[in-house]
């Protein structure tokens, strides 16, 4: 295992303090908790949005965390979910009095825990609502979900929602809005490595030097089908097609897509996924709106891409272009 | 090689077709000379600023391209010196009237190409200065350059430079604070492993499970040693304190510090390093006035990182928290 960090053990606990030092104009780390806060939280009177999960994904959650996007991440260990008391701490201390949205990934580990910490959280009075994101049209149950994995909508979803919340919506509102978003968000990955999870010291799992996983997790589990390794056209079909013929998208659609790095895969190579993409919407009469290209949702060092699709219409849009000051994603102010 | 590619010869121009459709909004490309261009060059009355160089160092260059930071990037084949017509076409294209400034990185065949390009360029009227960045401490003369090479402090150069010629200072004014800045940035970097050119199809060097290569340059050509692997604190010694006493930084200074990832190591140890370096700066004295954290001058899939320094004033930080609004880099706008 070659990797640039101290003790196995410590990988996120000095992560946070790198983070802390980098940011600290925008960010407060309690390092107890290994939580991340926007640094002016709470906000009295605006929603507060709290997400987490494990890490190794950044600069999801984390980095989501600022002006226009979330107020607090929870960050578990590598690959893990937080515990219960994390989350509560990061409700707690991010409740304005207008209440709380858990945005959480649909992996069984974090969905129990967000709930658990929402119903203490509600012992002490904060209001707490939760979205449970979906969106991985790989498979229909994995590995370490009930139902489809949550992955890259999330990323799109803790954006529009959390320009919303800075609008002063309510928590009904916005709670509306994240389940909405949800419902017309749909992703799809493959890998061409695997990654070595710190703790474990080997990769996760064994790949071909003549084969992709179509279909990965975000963790590394398996996903609908080991192919033989192909070219960016191709490729870039099989991720969109299984997302197109899903909700279903169709003629006239217009969406903001996002081609996601694994973590390993060069930008240059990205770019290249992001032209055969577009190409395929095009061909499917598809605008994208507004898109994203880069590591935004990453599984440590694994090389691949994953594919988002989110169907926008003017309001999603308006609130994509709403000012964002995280160090993940930034514009506008 | 597992790269999301088509074909090895196509790998640039299709990327820059990638860039094109997700970056319309700003960017245009010159698909015959292969030039990325902000999108309403030429600016009257603003000083042009052109860079470029082999690709397969995304964002850098042409994911700096916009507003507050480039005019134009040239883009050769992968870790391959663009040629004079490139350069002559980027330089053409973004002259307002008040002449082009060329931020050349200290290798070899690009200082000779945008030589012979801002000669051609002169003979057609078009005023041109340049500036060579030569920032890497790591060896004097290497396998492509003579004298040092040219890596991380040009992303911050390509931000500070934009900034004042965005704000409307001169040829004279611009060139200057380009060679102030070169003249108070250092970098060094490492890596853990080595990179494949997609037109090689094998990686560049090989490296031991047990190695890391110190004073990597950015197209994997030899450093300074091969050094056992270590931790990332002892890395982050084998950075700073070459630098550090190179200029030499001392107690008092104020620096912006940009811990840069190669491409393949991923975000969380990039902050682990981080908090690592800022422990090293604070302990000599030296305050981290601004700071960035991630991939902004990589060597494909190259796992390691580097680490820049550029002695900053109130101009400079200044100049830093101007408004800047392209793909790689962008706030307040």
């Amino acid at each position: 295992m070659k990797k640039l960090i101290n003790d196995p053990a410590d990988v996120v606990s000095q992560a946070l303090l790198g983070m802390e030092v980098a940011h600290g104009d925008r960010l407060r780390v309690d390092h107890e908790h290994k939580v991340v806060f926007r640094k002016d939280a709470p906000r009295s009177g605006k929603v507060g949005l709290v997400s987490g999960g494990g890490s190794g994904h950044e600069p999801m959650h984390g980095g989501y965390v600022g002006l226009g996007m979330l107020d607090a991440a929870c960050c578990g260990e590598v690959f893990t979910s937080p515990v219960p008391d994390q989350m509560l701490a990061a409700t707690t201390g991010v409740d304005g009095g207008a209440g709380v949205l858990h945005i959480v990934k649909n992996y069984t580990g974090d969905v129990m825990n967000f709930e658990m910490a929402a119903e203490l959280a509600a012992d002490g009075d904060v209001q707490v609502r939760s979205v449970v994101v979906d969106d991985d049209v790989a498979v229909q149950d994995s590995l370490y979900t009930a139902g489809r994995r949550g992955v890259g909508t999330t990323v799109l979803l803790e954006k529009l929602v959390g320009a919303a919340a800075e609008s002063g919506r309510s928590l009904d509102e916005v709670t509306e809005l994240a389940t909405r978003i949800n419902g017309v968000g749909r992703s799809m990955g493959l890998a061409l490595t695997s990654c070595t999870v710190p703790a474990a010291g080997k990769p996760t799992f064994e790949l071909g030097d003549d084969e992709m996983e179509l279909g990965i997790g975000i963790h590394g589990e398996p996903g609908r089908k080991r192919v033989p390794m192909t070219s960016a056209a191709e490729a870039a079909q099989l991720l969109v097609d299984p997302i197109l013929t899903d909700l279903p998208y169709g003629t006239g659609d217009s969406v903001i897509a996002m081609v996601n790095g694994m973590g390993g895969t060069p930008l240059i190579e990205l770019y290249i996924m992001y032209g055969e993409v577009q190409r395929l919407l095009e061909k499917a009469g598809i605008t994208v709106a507004r898109c994203l290209v880069g590591n935004y949702i990453t599984s440590l060092e694994m090389a691949g891409c994953s594919v988002t699709l989110v169907k926008a219409d003017d309001e999603l849009v308006g609130l994509w272009d709403a000012p964002v000051n995280t160090p993940g994603l930034r514009w506008g102010v």
